[in-house]
């Protein structure tokens, strides 16, 4: 099995007896990336049946005609009344009918169709009829132009090698990946642009880019790029970045006319601002409104988005402060500007008010917001959620982020109702993943990693399918129908995130990993930093209050909300450390007192590892070899680092609370 | 003032009168390095005075005669009976003798003038008398042939860069700087050898090495190089390092030959072996002996010296095992192996058992070996004292090191006397330093950590000498003889170990600081690590228990060491942590408990700091510009940094004890 094509690997599968027959398919009525969606149908069937159809676009004319009946063909057809990229499959006497209003429509039609067939469904009377939900579902690259990748954990970049741009076949097989899961943009390098990527914008990059993009165009991605905010300044044209000086307004006038006549597929730009050294309007006394729209207005003429991240907090806290808040920054900094974005803004605001812990609570910005465009931000490479060492399945977590009711309306308000333009009625919003691919050759360093990288995509396009759901079409699509197997990597998925939540920080306090690296235990890592990212433990308790009594934040949100965070009554057990101090000997809502669930979650999380651990190994011989190696080898890692990180929190809770465990486990 | 000359600065000074006088220098009864010592008391007599000695040595035999009488000339006079590098000075009607037997005590002799002439005292009846007491006196340099300097804290190396080696004028008054302070052997290449610097002992590198050692040849100062155990294997030359493999014995052989042959000043090597990653004969399963010995065979022929270090320990330990003790692994891996050593091998033993942290005993291995030729290594880099940016003069401590007595005699038993070669009769001893130097202008980066590459060779050369003494010395030869400089910058000096060690880890348990940094505090920075270096904290107490009940590392000691360091009664309070594991509510000696006496030296240690600041300003105008601008900075650093350190570590103690400060001070 080829691993380099993850889920579209289309070697020979059983699949449903129809499929068998399909001889024909029928796709003249779009364009490039119509043409594109066909010639993967056809390789998929070729591939998975051993039986290549005839593309008729391929025949000349007069041939069509010859070609017989209807039945046992696939026909794309031109249907009205679909929103951009939605597609209707249906059967009609024997045909599979892929109907759609756009090109894209019969992209995500075909991939519809190739998921049904590695899924082994059977497609007689088949009716599927699905619209994107989220308008704009992207992938976030946080690559180097050296190669490096910042937060990467599956090798080194394949965009970018050495300052200069790659373009070749994994460009394509990345398009496709992303294509087949409806993502539909990419910002290909990092958010932190430095050096050689403040370029990208220049003459020099120009050509590699328009190659890439036109790559990308084929499958329906457009491609972004991250913009250094001071570039005027460090390409040596301006003294200033001033987003109100005339000079700089129009250097970026002239500078977006270039860059969109170069990349014809340029979506548009992805900025991060005034956050953790980054330059920024806060320079000039400007806010970060008067930055978008003066990068907006440049962009506007040519259809460009700017995707401006809201991630700004002061990274220079003193840890003996305990009135700021890193966790009210994001709002802060951003709710009075709500209403002031011009409409091409759209502002990039991150699952909760921290960083990518493995719990936090929703961002109170969701719901607060009301006339702005807004995208959630998630992470699926795993900084802080086991770095592809361990397995994290996270789209249970991405489920409970988008199922969280803001009321900021009466119905429609969860983030997925923003998010997808439903609450505010807008179009220019959607979801954004912090990718986890690299050039390993599964892309994704632990193989099941992919399974992050997969459902993301589908989420974004389709957000009421289960975790589960999705999960067990990648299991499927990647290792074939087997049941055992399924089950297996099933539970293990499934489990995933829960155990790793039960064995790191607990209760929704985070931070409690290695400074820099974000891996591996150690919970007075943050402590005394610089990061404002505190647990502030004594012999006592735990946690950071962020009630009215304390910080405030709770109140961030909107009713029922705030009061639910913040009373520790009310509050969810899983984040209650994250709103409030808490004596050990508090008695959570699950009966148990928080250091007695410190411990029984370190000791159940290891147990769910082994157990983990042991029905892999099961597996084996039901797997490709090369991958079920490289799994075993990390589950093997994850099972050892696991009790690191038990025995580590377990001692420091009980060296500092004195407490011992009620059922007189080992501990240090 | 030029500090690039540190305390060799020749500006004008007043200085006794009859210095004025001197017109003639007499130096022709010795070799290349009495030339060089004439040559120095020339430039410094005329630098200091404004009148340029005639040196009799330049002129024509015929013109000597003329030059007159004796009185206002320095003779270099043949004295027998005097050690090599000792040295008599004396007067003689108005003239000044420099008696020696060799010429290195000539040079010796000659600096001790300059020295004379710096402080400003008169020769009129002088009567100086003085012989090395360590044969060995050397410093030991971490840098890395890239140019970087592992641990160092002033720059980037002056002996190498991008993988060559660099000879220059810094080449010379490096030697002269050390020859001023007696020091006679320096290994110029780190301990971790690897990559280029495995080659250094090959052909690609012989001429430079050549002319460096040549220069240093001038000032009495051996060459020495750090060698890569595994040099056969990793110069591609055989597959085995095996000590005791024929094949690998006649390499050594061969190689020793070569290398001496081609830098004649070469005095042997220094090697790391089976430590921290480093190659060695374990590999073969051999012992430290077999290993040192078989290179110690083939540098015999050529006098080399073998300096092997005893830095050997476990580096994979496991947090949870309390039974393994680092502390006892240098004793553990040598006790066995005494008096199996070669004539010609020395064991390198660091102060302490640990590293190089501010408060350790002394290693136990002192007094405990006693066929084996020993040398003591100490660290000036200041790596886990401030980094050279908190001051921290560093004698005091290597003073009570030489002074603590080991009983492994009746008398004559100190460190010192161990290596001076007294106790042993040895004369393969001595003591080396960890250098602190670099390619900043004023070579140590603080400029008071000059302090500490002087007072280390003055004190390997004359231990009698006090820490204090020392320290007036470089502080009136360094920035003149000012009353006011010399009480404020004495006191700085003097208080600085004591001030740092108040606000550090407290009692002696050590390792409080950030991992691979070693800077800046971090509590349980090294609690849950693989390095052998905790703490052991809990809420009630405190400290490693080393007694018999514990690892048994106090009876390492010989009595009555062993006993007083078993019992926490009779354990000196500044070392009872790291004998003993402690309640916070146990009473010290000094009639303070132990949580007392933490809150109470952090809140005082940073006292004395910011009282060391306040002299240190009111300096102003009265020292160097440039110089007084750098250590303001540092002062300034030092201020908020050892707040950092108090802070931190007051508020760990007191989440953790919950017994607050008795003074109510603030903690957070």
């Amino acid at each position: 099995m080829g691993f380099e094509q993850a889920w579209l690997s289309y070697e020979p599968r059983e699949v449903s007896p129809e499929w068998y027959g399909i001889h024909g398919i029928y796709a003249d009525c779009g364009g490039r990336i119509t043409e594109h969606a066909a010639a993967e149908l056809k390789a998929a069937i070729a591939g998975i049946t051993g039986k290549e159809p005839v593309l008729y676009a391929d025949l000349p004319e007069t041939e069509r005609e010859a070609c017989g009946e209807m039945a046992g063909c696939i026909l794309f057809e031109k249907e009205q009344g679909l929103k951009e990229g939605g597609y209707h499959l249906f059967e009609r006497k024997g045909a599979l009918i892929i109907g759609a209003s756009d090109d894209r429509g019969f992209l995500y039609g075909a991939f519809e169709v190739i998921r049904q067939l590695q899924l082994g469904n059977s497609y007689q009377g088949i009716e599927i009829r699905k619209e994107p939900v989220m308008p704009l579902r992207m992938l976030n690259h946080w690559d180097n132009m050296d190669g490096s990748i910042e937060r990467g954990y599956s090798g080194n970049s394949f965009f970018f090698d050495k300052d200069e741009i790659l373009v070749n076949e994994r460009t394509v097989t990345y398009a496709r990946l992303l294509a087949s899961v409806g993502i539909n943009g990419t910002v290909i390098n990092n958010v932190n642009v430095k050096d050689a990527a403040t370029w990208l914008i220049t003459d020099k990059y120009f050509d590699k880019l328009r190659q890439m993009s036109e790559i990308f165009g084929d499958y329906g991605i457009k491609l972004f790029l991250s913009l250094n905010y001071a570039a005027p300044i460090e390409l040596g044209e301006l003294d200033s970045a001033d987003p109100l000086s005339e000079e700089v307004r129009k250097w970026w006038e002239k500078r977006m006319k270039l860059v969109f006549e170069r990349i014809p597929n340029l979506g548009g730009f992805l900025i991060k601002a005034d956050s953790e050294g980054r330059p920024g309007p806060f320079t000039y006394g400007r806010t970060h409104a008067d930055g978008a729209n003066m990068l907006a207005r440049a962009a506007e003429p040519y259809g460009g988005l700017i995707i401006w991240r809201c991630f700004v907090y002061n990274c220079r806290q003193d840890w003996r402060d305990y009135k700021t808040d890193r966790a009210r920054s994001g709002y802060d900094n951003f709710i009075g500007l709500d209403g002031t974005f011009h409409d091409n803004v759209i502002l990039q605001i991150k699952n909760g008010p921290m960083d990518f812990q493995v719990r936090e609570p929703v961002h109170p910005l969701f719901g607060a917001l009301k006339a702005t465009n807004q995208m959630l931000e998630v992470q699926i490479a795993q900084e802080y959620t086991g770095q592809q060492r361990h397995v994290c399945y996270l789209i249970p977590m991405f489920k409970e982020v988008l199922g969280f009711r803001t009321y900021a309306a009466e119905t429609d308000d969860t983030v997925e109702d923003i998010v997808a333009g439903k609450t505010f009625k807008q179009t220019k919003c959607g979801m954004a993943a912090v990718a986890n691919t690299g050039n390993d050759e599964n892309w994704t360093g632990h193989d099941l990693a992919a399974a992050n990288l997969y459902g993301f995509g589908r989420l974004a396009f389709e957000p009421s399918a289960t975790a589960k759901e999705l999960a067990e079409e990648w299991i499927e699509r990647t290792f074939g129908k087997d049941q055992e197997v399924l089950e297996v990597l099933l539970f293990i998925l499934m489990n995933s995130w829960r155990a790793y939540e039960m064995y790191n920080a607990p209760l929704g306090i985070g931070w409690m990993v290695n400074p820099n690296y974000h891996y591996g235990p150690n919970v007075d890592g943050y402590e005394y930093d610089r990061w404002g990212t505190y647990h502030r433990a004594d012999y006592q308790g735990i946690g950071v209050d962020r009630s009215r009594q304390g910080t405030g934040y709770a109140g961030l949100y909107r009713e029922p909300n705030a009061s639910m965070y913040d009373s520790p009554t009310s509050c969810p057990d899983e984040l209650l450390l994250f709103f409030h101090h808490m004596p050990y000997t508090h008695k959570l809502q699950s009966g148990k007192t928080v250091i007695q669930h410190i411990y029984d979650t370190h000791f159940e999380g290891v147990e769910l590892v082994d157990e983990m651990v042991e029905r892999f190994e099961s597996l084996e011989g039901k797997l490709p070899e090369k991958s079920c190696r490289r799994m075993l080898e990390r589950f093997l890692h994850q099972k050892e680092h696991s009790r690191e990180w038990r025995d580590q929190i377990n001692t420091y809770f009980y060296r500092k609370s004195g407490i011992p465990d009620e059922k007189g486990r080992k501990i240090y």
